[in-house]
């Protein structure tokens, strides 16, 4: 059976893929007067008396809403808020399976960004964490800054910073494997999208001092428009950040000699020859989706060392599912108000660690994503990365996050 | 311990009452693939080409918003939206228990009316119907009132209609033990707020012919003022439908004579001299929360045959934990577009006739909110005069739908 129809089939079986459970006893009338009236008055007024109690006080706190106005949803485009549930509603599930985060999805009927953006507020004391998805750049942008400022829980856009971290830390496993190191490589970004100008973003947080951004039209250089039309404010920071040399040119051009090639742009942007115009042991992460800028086979056969895509029938999938759900069961368990970037970059070096080095292999630098470590040592980094930075309300020790993550999405405890 | 230090403890204790849970496999990459991207495509194309698809193949179809902008909860008054999550989250918790109904609290913190309704608008496709919960008078009229017309989906506060079809019930349940009919029993209602207008309108439907509702200063009747402001929009409705003798006067003058008296007042409002004004048999459901307008104890020893009250600790508590649930599992599972006044008329009877006459006792006309019969029952009934009444888009077997709600929610079949 086909994928879709598979899909299709499950989906009817299963009607959606989350539900919601209670958790305390509800079995005769003491449990209700405790549970609810009259007993729930407690609790609702030590809320109003200190507005943070909600976190400990009810689901909030481990609660995270999946929003999206359904303005581009996987590749498929602008298909509305509504038709948007299953992939939100996916997210929710995966947020429990491998972060033990509760998550629902919020689809918003309203694509005016300022409304938009009222309403999440208004909604946030329902939630610890706000993850943003399939939003339209660059709507997504002032979306994500706005509610950023606004809100006093973390506002996570994964389509840019879930992926960057996935990434990134692919780009680290695999330097790892060869042996450079991300400050001295020569690193090219195929794509200056929401995906492309976070990874970019995240790629100089981490290190990189050699990195050019290709636009559609050629290389991203302060100063430079792209073709004609003014850089969005977004890829206009990177360009201040990136390419110093003010290289300009086509990607064949650039290239060449360079120790890592990323894309998050088109199927078929990538040719061999540009592979085997790459410095010795080539990096090649294609992460168009469903169709890459190279398939896996065609960039081996070309020279690169490590290859990788976001399919998951090929080694070295480029997948946030070893992202989002670490990143916030972290953020959470200390209330951090926010996802800054050290806590990013700490996922990062979280997961491209992760395989001890006698381990890494060229078709092996990336964890899959059913590797019970990856959310436990996510989680870790992300929370000690948010109290270093002052970002937590709480303090705890990142030891026994990764234990208690541990045995929360595996049911078992850490060895 | 204090019942409200219980309910402290037992939600510090479990961080709340709710969680989501995942209701697919996801245990390798090809799960991965098929709940989520790229099979998750089909789904969403699906419901982009019909919209209500999403009721199928998403968590939607089960699920219920229980929404509120804390203005008036419980007795508290206007604590705010996140102060009210523990009330919403308990409806939430009981929503699951007693109806198999998922349901998350959306408390929103937006106490503009418009700006409320745009919200709730904007959300409905996660939702198979909005639970509205304290939400303050006159607002939550205007509120219910734009819903309805402007959703797809069932809306219903439950503090109006909820209490009102358990009110009613109650009711019925009592004249059936005095074998007393409901078009010609004196009945005798104080208290014209949100509840008391909803019981009012509920009773008329219900067959009422001889109601007489109490505002704070006098007997409600066509063309009366309320204590010299205008009647709100509400009562001006109930006033031509009731007291059609316009008596005038006071509570003390009106209730002689009477078969039935309810309040939704204040406690205190009911004397023992009232009681033994009213006709044979008296009916006294006294029900200010949490103190009553008489204790249970008062009303009996003043020759009140049937007694009850909102409290648990007393005989014949009038619960709406025995509506709620039923109403919407029956709604959801036919799809209601709403939840219209012959479905709240069908909820009454399934309630008020499921005690077998050889087991209706003064202390017993209203079934245990945990009796195991309740909700099916209630469910089927609703389902049933949905689908008689053209307001359900699926036609199922009424039965089959008792049968469906006790396995859901008993875990066991019906005998």
């Amino acid at each position: 059976m086909d994928l879709r129809e598979e899909s299709m089939q499950l989906h009817i079986k299963y009607n959606g893929k989350i539900e919601t459970h209670g958790k305390v006893p509800l079995d005769n009338d003491h449990d209700l007067a405790v549970a609810y009236t009259p007993g729930v008055a407690a609790p609702c007024l030590a809320i109003k008396e200190e507005a943070d109690r909600s976190f400990d006080l009810t689901c909030r706190g481990n609660m995270v809403a999946i929003c999206t106005d359904g303005t581009r949803v996987l590749g498929l485009g602008k298909i509305g808020a509504r038709a948007a549930m299953p992939v939100m509603e996916g997210k929710a599930a995966l947020f429990k399976r491998f972060g033990a985060v509760d998550a629902v999805p919020v689809c918003i009927d309203e694509t005016d960004k300022d409304k938009f953006i009222a309403i999440v507020k208004a909604l946030q004391g329902n939630y610890a964490g706000i993850n943003l998805e399939d939003i339209q750049s660059p709507k997504c942008y002032d979306i994500e800054d706005e509610l950023k400022k606004e809100l006093e829980i973390p506002v996570f856009h994964d389509d840019q910073h879930g992926t960057a971290i996935a990434c990134v830390s692919a780009v680290m496993g695999a330097l790892r494997l060869v042996k450079k190191d991300i400050r001295t490589a020569k690193i090219v970004l195929n794509g200056a999208g929401a995906a492309g100008t976070a990874i970019g973003r995240l790629l100089v947080d981490a290190g990189a001092e050699n990195l050019t951004v290709m636009l559609h039209h050629g290389a991203l250089y302060e100063g430079c428009d792209n073709n004609g039309r003014p850089l969005d404010r977004v890829q206009e920071a990177l360009s201040k950040v990136t390419n110093k040399e003010k290289r300009q040119g086509q990607l064949a051009d650039i290239v060449k000699g360079a120790d890592v090639l990323l894309g998050v742009s088109a199927p078929g942007a990538f040719t061999q020859d540009m592979i085997r115009s790459m410095a010795k042991d080539p990096i090649v992460f294609a992460m168009a989706n469903p169709v890459p800028e190279i398939s896996y086979a065609d960039a081996k056969a070309a020279g690169a060392k490590v290859a990788g895509t976001g399919r998951s029938d090929t080694p070295n999938q480029v997948n946030n599912v070893n992202v989002f759900p670490g990143v916030f069961r972290g953020a959470i368990d200390v209330r951090a108000r926010e996802i800054n970037e050290a806590m990013k970059v700490a996922a990062v070096h979280a997961i491209a660690e992760l395989i001890p080095e006698n381990e890494l292999r060229e078709d092996y630098v990336i964890p899959n994503a059913f590797d019970k470590r990856v959310a436990p040592a996510v989680a870790a980094a992300v929370a000690k990365a948010a109290m270093d930075t002052g970002v937590a309300r709480e303090q705890k020790d990142p030891e026994e996050i990764r234990r208690s993550t541990y045995l929360r999405v595996n049911g078992v405890p850490m060895e």
